[in-house]
């Protein structure tokens, strides 16, 4: 198996699978799929529609059943999880990693995931208990419980005595916890020290010391430890400074990749939308942020109503119109994407946010003052006529300081009300900036144009 | 030093740092700072204005303005690179690792790049001349130098009393690279398995055979790699194989992280705008964004301008026009933001790009329907007037299906002419449901409701 393949490579081989799929060439399909890592099967599925995935699915040979399920997205593995019986998802789980399975189940309904832990030999459902307790979006939940942990007096030739009867360590090992006589954590033996140090010097001595991640901690702040102290591994501990179990890095690389995913889905209004959930499925997801975004539209509809009159008296107002509220849009979303990273990374506070603000609303102006002179000279270059070209300029500045201001305090209220701002941001932003961009431009057009 | 700190601490630290630097209080601020995590002081420095990031850097340690240095991003660092003279940027980076002061070099013009490199000692410039010669983003601009390599025909045993003459392995060391003779890449020796298997074994045996990473492959084809195959680290080599470097998750992580934010601020034509850059700076930068916009508000301007006449004889059409256009844009863009993630992940490939184009189609078909029987009602109800509701309700069902038909072959092609779809895929999208949404509704309006 090649283990260097670019991304272009990779949609050659989904296209050659997809097409062995269609001309029900099995055996094709099959030989495509054996060369295949877990990780590339799994991406395979979630890039092709419904009956290929379920033709996939039923040409892996068992002992990758288990890889590919845990490496697909969630809502393409629950459409997998929905169609298996119980003894056959305990059966295809058996060798994954306890994080792992955990997560999996997680999904489940709770009779289907017990009937799933039933079915179990003791000593994984004993495990799997233990992560089931946390949430899934925690340290607890990510953990792994396949730990080696040593004594802080043994010295570093006894551990290497004690790793080789083993005879092997588990996955992503880079170091070793070190405990006390209670299991209490204390710190961490890294594989390159005992490597390197003097084999007659004690764990206590070469050992880093360090706190564990309590197991309630959020998924996304153990990234950000991750990230922040690159670290491969990590200890989480109870609220008595146990050792329950490890974190590894490649657990946190998801939790990231699925924030960062988080954030481009919920502002789109996609939710948890894959690219090839049945037609129906994803029509109904997409349709909620549709019917959210009418209401908005027919507000806006309704405060043009207001200035039926003017709009009648001078036509042109119509034909501008989605100027000013359009441009108040893409300068707002400038200033929310901002934001709302920011919240999202932890990187706004009370301090700060001010400051800001303050700075969106400075970019808000200058911008507001370029495009609006820019805009006023178009238009009384195009109708020439100064007033209105007054009029849409006054409009323009007006709408773009107010979409800074909205694009800033928006998420910054969304948060406070532990509203996610990435969903309900967007919505919130288009409302104030259409219906003051109109009220503004039609507004002063009837105070000013009308005679 | 805490290890553990949520996300509320790092915002309430930040409050903090920025309180004491408002009221000139240096003594507290460095008491903060020698608190904080390099990767906090560089987080704390992005989340705050230009003034207190001059202040922060003044007060730090020696010791520590490397590692800060490595942290930031790229805006913010540049900014300070900008005021340094070539001695002091050799100094702050010299006991970084190789691959850090490449990033950083990288960012600067080729005499201050050289100035600092003759600044260094003979050996850390020949180590940076090797990554310098790579593009940033390729395996080899991301690799590190400091390498541990084996042979295949020795025993674990003597591997480990060569690694004790060493006295300390490289940080985030899992492993040693196996080459041959001639330095050829053949595999890696996990450090679990020199710890854990027999003494007495050969490298060859024990040790995993692979093909390394080509250093010329893209950064973003190597984070895919490390993410499918859970990878710690991986080896970079030349086209002859022979071992260059090796690169560690910790690189990875940081790529998947740009990445995934390179989506979310092209989306918002932000470009590589941060926090606190200077007002002027973020001005224009977001301006090049608010320009195009404006080309595409008064194209649609225009096309509304050509039904001049038929709004003066039917105001309403003024008032409902914004909502079939605006409901258009949001659709498009769920399935434009579907096909700009399917593409940068490497999940569209020639087969599956049909199928999600025709599921996409569906799914505008079917929400069109949806929602312009919903408008056609709301119309019908408040203007009391049953053609003009159907033919909104007609307008909006071509818009939502012109739309996802957009959404979905406007990125392929700006992918195919190499241009990224995620900067001018949403302009264009715009374009296109404004132009139609507006065309149709009063083209059909023109053609049926005039006497």
């Amino acid at each position: 198996m090649a283990e260097i393949k670019d991304q272009e490579n990779d949609a050659v081989i989904i296209d050659q699978l997809y097409r062995a799929l269609s001309e029900d060439d099995l055996h094709g399909a099959r030989v495509l799929l054996v060369q295949m890592h877990p990780s590339e099967i799994a991406d395979a599925m979630e890039s092709l529609p419904g009956k290929a995935r379920s033709s996939i699915w039923s040409l892996l040979s068992p002992d990758v059943e288990g890889d590919v399920l845990s490496e697909l997205q969630v809502p393409v593995r629950m459409e997998l999880l929905e169609q298996m019986r119980p003894f056959k998802v305990a059966q295809v789980t058996k060798n994954l990693d306890a994080d792992d399975v955990a997560d999996i189940l997680q999904e489940l309904p709770k009779d289907m995931k017990d009937t799933v832990l039933l079915a179990m030999d003791e000593q994984n459902r004993q495990r799997l208990r233990s992560i089931l307790s946390y949430p899934e979006d925690t340290a607890g939940g990510l953990m792994n419980i396949d730990i080696v942990s040593v004594r802080a007096d043994v010295t570093l030739d006894v551990v290497m005595r004690y790793l080789r009867l083993l005879r092997q360590l588990p996955e992503q090992t880079d170091s070793l916890m070190v405990v006390d006589r209670e299991n209490k954590y204390i710190g961490v033996l890294a594989l390159t020290d005992i490597l390197s140090k003097d084999p007659e010097a004690t764990v206590g001595e070469v050992m880093t010391a360090k706190t564990g991640i309590p197991a309630l901690t959020p998924a996304i702040d153990v990234a950000r430890i991750f990230e922040q102290r690159d670290l491969l591994s990590a200890a989480v501990v109870n609220e008595d400074n146990m050792l329950l179990g490890r974190i590894t890095v490649d657990d946190v690389v998801d939790v990231i990749q699925e924030e960062a995913e988080h954030t481009v889905r919920s502002m789109a209004g996609l939710g948890i939308d894959d690219m090839f959930a049945p037609v129906i499925t994803s029509a109904r997801r997409r349709a909620i942020w549709l019917g959210i975004n009418l209401v908005t539209a027919f507000l806006a509809a309704w405060v043009i109503g207001q200035f039926e009159e003017t709009i009648q008296q001078l036509v042109a107002l119509a034909v501008l119109m989605p100027i000013v509220a359009g441009m108040g849009g893409i300068a707002g979303n400038q200033t929310l994407t901002i934001a709302v990273r920011g919240i999202a990374l932890g990187q706004i506070g009370r301090s700060n946010a001010r400051a800001l603000l303050f700075k969106e609303l400075a970019v808000g102006f200058l911008n507001g003052l370029v495009w609006s002179l820019i805009v006023m000279l178009i238009v009384v270059f195009w109708f020439d006529d100064w007033p209105l070209g007054i009029i849409i300029g006054l409009a323009m500045i007006v709408n773009l300081i107010i979409a800074a201001l909205a694009g800033a305090v928006i998420p910054l209220g969304l948060k406070r009300f532990g509203i996610d701002p990435a969903i309900a941001g967007g919505v919130l932003l288009t409302t104030v900036t259409d219906v003051v961009g109109f009220t503004t431009f039609l507004g002063l057009a009837t105070l000013f144009l009308l005679s």
